[in-house]
């Protein structure tokens, strides 16, 4: 085997009450990568999309990830790699996981599969830091392992695969840009007792809303009353596009990642679309650029092709 | 029918990272409580036991859970109340959510189950308040709907059932006394965002552990980060207990509601014997009396006989 192609998904961190701990891997949005072995050493990068991202692989997202697996590989020869990154740069829903991931994953392939997901979630992370500045994995953890996924743990890396009913995912990604570092920034440094104990009640009802297929429940989980209050005022039309979803039938959602992007549950399609049409109203009254997307939740990276 | 026998179960709140939202229910402590059928009107109380707790119904716990019932029936008769209770009062393992729900399912049953257990959970409440000031449903639940249960809302009683692996239960109720009062006065109103975010992983990965019986997960996440460190200071031994009991190959452990009882879980029974003896050392070098249990999680409330 000399060649491959894998698509790498969207992703959506957080999950509302599950703040820097969750996420979940969608379907039906990729980048489509191809990497192919070579006998020179180093990475060769080229990007086919129109994001104006660095070919030099140690400014890359995936050439760091990638180079970090080839290190610990102690690789000698090299590879050519072709990226067709089709979700934005700064869009919230995992663009950067998706290239760190699918690289590693892609090459582990490559490679007869010397590593684990756990070591490769842990190159990724290499990567992921170059983007975001800091070591996270609440989005390639489900890039890698599939649906949605709970980080305990990061610098042990403990991730637990968690079940989770079928559900339609609407993604709003309103044309505004939001950086990571501001994002967290505006955290507070302290929160109340009570709103901790609120929201952690919250995780532990969405998990149990996950597990019993519970559509109510997972409803009544959906709620963030630490992070959302403070990050939705970066977000023009926030609380309407919320509002707007959950009264067309949506379970609830929230900011996607860091933002700008948002995202809704529902139970079936024909929801989904009703949720879709309120959006869209929002931020075309607003007189805002956005792109919408329904999808699913999905099984992570495939892998399209190998010869 | 005009006579039941109920046996109402001790129980654990908190779980340790699961403050003020989750309990279990324990087996082989109990309170046992005659219900009997009278016509004249009124509730009378005997208790047969040596805690000298009042038997005026509106001062006793049981008493007032059993009254708010029967306000909620508009009923007009009365009953007599034998109570034997061997759930010592502040001992942390809920005795007066033992006397509270075992009165509101004995008369519940003797009336031909008029409530659901939620409805049950809300009077057993109002014996609660008295007890503690405040209302919690922590103890409560797991008495009622047995083995482990998580509140997700305490306003609207959002109780959720969740599954939980067999496992032992040790407790150890070193015989000082710790106000519930006092032991929630001291808790900071404010909490590093950090912390919180450690403690709602925790959460998630307690639960996650439960329902997959994943007792590696289990210990990993019987965390608490941020009530345990000011709490365990009004209990002496708490340090040497915990380091030994988990020495000893207990899952792990903390405080018992809000003290000054400690628990251990452990994966067998030789376990939990060898985390008994260490317990004890504990308490016999430091010259503490004590009383200790090798329990398992429960069903919850046992009706002993009904004629």
């Amino acid at each position: 085997m000399n060649s491959i192609t894998v698509k790498s998904p969207a992703s959506v961190a957080n999950l509302c009450c599950g703040f820097d701990i969750m996420g979940i891997a969608l379907s039906g949005l990729y980048d489509v990568m191809k990497l192919t072995k070579r006998d020179e050493p180093g990475i060769s990068i080229k990007h086919t999309d129109r994001y104006n991202l660095s070919e030099n692989p140690s400014e890359n997202v995936a050439g760091v990830a990638l180079q970090a697996m080839m290190d610990a590989l102690k690789y000698t020869n090299g590879f050519d790699v072709v990226i067709d990154k089709q979700i934005k740069p700064g869009s919230g829903i995992g663009s950067s996981a998706a290239s760190a991931t699918g690289i590693v994953v892609a090459a582990n392939e490559l490679l007869g599969k010397p590593f684990g997901k756990k070591e490769l979630v842990s190159f990724a992370m290499e990567g992921e830091a170059l983007a975001s500045g800091s070591r996270h994995a609440d989005n390639l953890a489900p890039c890698i392992y599939g649906g949605l996924t709970l980080i305990r743990e990061t610098s042990t890396l403990d991730i637990i695969e968690l079940p989770i009913p079928p559900m339609y995912v609407n993604i709003i990604h309103p044309q505004i840009e939001i950086k990571t570092s501001y994002a967290r920034q505006i955290l507070p440094k302290e929160v109340p007792l009570k709103s901790a104990i609120t929201q952690w009640a919250n995780v532990a009802g969405l998990i149990a809303g996950f597990i019993k297929s519970d559509y109510g429940l997972i409803s009544r989980s959906l709620n963030d009353v630490i992070v959302e209050p403070v990050r939705s005022k970066l977000i023009p039309g926030f609380d309407q596009v919320k509002k707007k979803s959950i009264e067309a039938g949506a379970l609830g959602g929230g900011i996607a990642g860091s933002g700008p992007s948002l995202f809704m549950f529902s139970e079936n399609i024909s929801i989904a679309q009703a949720v879709e049409e309120e959006m869209k109203t929002v931020y075309q009254d607003l007189g805002i650029e956005y792109k919408t997307y329904i999808t699913t939740i999905g099984e992570g990276i495939i892998v399209e092709s190998l010869s």
